[in-house]
């Protein structure tokens, strides 16, 4: 189950590449700087779009390394264009494509720890369900609703992908 | 899987109705009418605040009967207050207790289709990770991004709500 969650994860983060795609398409268009997009946000005190691309590579990449006792490559969240950032969101898709089935046999049984948890535990399967699922969710659905409010054309169908779907019998 | 999965989301549906809760009180401090909210928006092609709360609703609703082979409830569609969205967040919170392990033991080979898919069908598995999942948190998100985008003071632990966390040994 794990390995299909990270390969949806992994699918999503390429249709979040094709919004940055289309965002600096449509920057182009409307003749602005595409590095506009960076530091526009929802409310004052959310974050911005570039940290909301950057947390949201970052929960799938975390979770994947967490849930397997791997260690997760560091990155410097130096991105400033809407080009690195595609590149950011490329290197999570190359990261989680590491991954097998087997490595996550354990990960239900997995204990879980982040240093901002003062010392708590979750197992794997609380931490994914509870945590890094939601999360993850929360913060690629931010990056879509950062556009679509600053005027980027993005529909349901470039949030959720191609689906896999069986034509009806003829 | 599937209903640790819907568990999750029933988690989710009793964070939206702490939301919902949250709005209603910001307006009333801010003396204007709790109503204003069912109309905004992120974008003006966007389906707006009560929608959202509904489709959430009826996207998890429908996935566990659409797994289960069950028929869901109907539901109206006329919630016009915060008080009416409450209730129906809390009708879906009851539907989705009424499900067992068990009820969802065939949920992945399920044949799932909808009419909008011109006799398309996909398997339980497929749809509930492309489609029903996806689906359920980006429109959960967008109440949430609503309601912050408007001023309601909310923040990642509402979102999230109450972790299974384990204290360290002392």
């Amino acid at each position: 189950m794990y390995n299909e969650m990270f390969g949806q994860m992994k699918k999503m983060l390429g249709q979040l590449d094709k919004w940055l795609e289309t965002a600096q398409k449509h920057a182009e268009t409307k003749s602005f700087d595409p590095g506009v997009f960076a530091t526009l946000r929802l409310a004052p005190d959310q974050l911005p779009f570039t940290r909301q691309v950057q947390i949201t590579c970052d929960t799938a990449k975390s979770a994947a390394a967490r849930l397997t006792g791997k260690e997760a490559p560091k990155q410097e969240d130096n991105e400033k264009t809407i080009e690195e950032l595609r590149a950011r969101v490329a290197s999570v898709i190359t990261y989680l494509g590491t991954f097998t089935a087997k490595d996550f046999e354990n990960a239900a049984k997995a204990t879980v720890t982040q240093p901002r948890w003062e010392g708590k535990t979750m197992t794997g399967a609380d931490y994914f369900m509870e945590h890094a699922l939601p999360n993850f969710f929360f913060h690629i659905t931010h990056c879509y609703a950062i556009l679509r409010h600053n005027g980027v054309g993005l529909g349901k169908r470039d949030y959720l992908g191609a689906l896999t779907q069986t034509a009806p019998k003829t």
